[in-house]
């Protein structure tokens, strides 16, 4: 892209602001929501099911919204190259100053920013390894892409190691909940089953669509079920459905349901057609 | 004071920066930790305290600090009136970019701010009130004092009503554990009590003072163990000991330990001889 374009915008309410404030409740409290999603050729596929997401997630923590017109008009205006890349999107609660109480007439603070696309996944599958950090269990925020993410910075900086790919986390109860930026489906026979997001974890976008596409179940998933599974995948809205390959000492061979899975991401979203290909 | 003496300044590493960069850390994802103090005539009495909770803070999530002379000057350049007030700062992980991982090369983005103090408590003690909002169990955050705040900011938006001073928290498994900004202690005859914080809650240093000076038990607390203290009182470095009056139905007399008690703490931190005598 051009570098004149802008890579990154600034809003407070409807006004773009040149910075962030150093008061930002964001900052302080890392009170606020986002979204990471794929875009394709300037356009956001999944758009409006990043928009219902963020509205429930805003509705659980009283967060006022961007205007959804002018929210969706800057995103935009961040690809007008029409290029693939993928957006970021931070709405954070206004108002500054000193002290946890929310001010509910503040605008929000929010931040779009551009990104190049990852690199494409690691040829015959994903390697994963179990985190040690455990996601504590605090209904009032599962299922949310709060930015409170201290839990997956410590995970993800278990290792330092290139040749792994991803680690699975457990809740404080032991139960696996999903990948540090990924969530996570397992295949025995012909179900799919993935760990319930009502205790800790995040109500991916991706995940949803697996979710209505597969029928699977939400379930309490052991770390044995995972052992245990025909196949694994983890998926999210950047990177799409990636097949595991490996966890620790257990290995998978390419299993043909994830690679239909696949294939019908590729039709259901425009911009996973040439990672699934490739993989 | 004066309008020309700013009330806040940044930087990354050792260098001052205008303004926060949008992609830092703390804003995504509250990577880093914080340190709130009261400041008496342009000194911090307890200056050493709050720099080694963030040492040992910093040590545990592996995050860089800035270098200690500087932070203790630029800290103190914001109180050139040799003023009272708070000084807030915020140490948050440098490196931006997108994804979990940290960069451990990245210096240190810190923010100094001043603040005025908060007006004084009500007289004849605080008036609490029991938070829905639950703490989640994790103990690998559990006693720093770090950004990842949503939970508070929920409790605290529980009650809009100023007759209510402060919400006391419970963890997920029912234990009392402080307040939204304060730690708590209650006394059962001679004994003074307060909860562990070793699986959710901030290690105070307003706490460590009154566990030292009153050889306070550090354990599980149950709601009845609250309602049946002789006296209870909830403590902050902002704020010193502030006795508490009522909790809902249940209400506390003055109690001579507590007067006792922020008479010590008066001598042993002169900011907050003020309010001690007030009250």
């Amino acid at each position: 892209m051009s570098a004149h374009v802008p890579t990154e915008s600034l809003f407070l309410g409807t006004q773009g602001i040149a910075a962030l404030p150093g008061d930002a409740r964001g900052f302080a409290y890392g009170d606020g929501l986002f979204e990471t999603l794929r875009v394709h050729r300037g356009a956001m596929p999944w758009w409006s099911m990043h928009m219902a997401r963020l509205a429930r997630g805003a509705a659980r923590l009283a967060l006022a919204l961007p205007d959804a017109a002018q929210l969706e008009r800057e995103a935009l205006a961040l690809f007008p190259d029409a290029a693939d890349g993928v957006l970021k999107l931070i709405v954070s609660r206004g108002g500054g100053g000193r002290g946890y109480g929310p001010d509910p007439d503040a605008p929000p603070l929010w931040r779009l920013s551009r990104h190049p696309l990852p690199a494409p996944a690691r040829e015959g599958g994903l390697v994963l390894r179990w985190c040690d950090t455990r996601l504590a269990v605090q209904p009032a925020l599962a299922g949310l892409k709060h930015c409170n993410r201290l839990e997956q910075v410590l995970a993800r900086a278990e290792w330092n190691d290139a040749g792994i790919d991803e680690g699975l986390l457990r809740s404080s109860d032991g139960d696996v909940v999903c990948a540090t930026a990924a969530n996570v489906f397992v295949l025995h026979g012909t179900q799919w089953s993935t760990p319930r997001i009502d205790r800790c974890g995040v109500a991916g976008v991706c995940r949803a669509w697996v979710l209505a596409e597969t029928g699977a179940t939400e379930a309490r998933l052991t770390p044995d079920d995972v052992q245990s599974a025909d196949a694994v995948l983890l998926c999210n809205a950047v990177r799409g459905i990636l097949p595991v390959a490996r966890l620790d000492a257990r290995t998978w061979l390419p299993h043909p349901a994830v690679a239909d899975l696949r294939r019908r991401l590729a039709r259901a979203h425009p911009g996973f057609a040439v990672d699934q290909e490739v993989a």
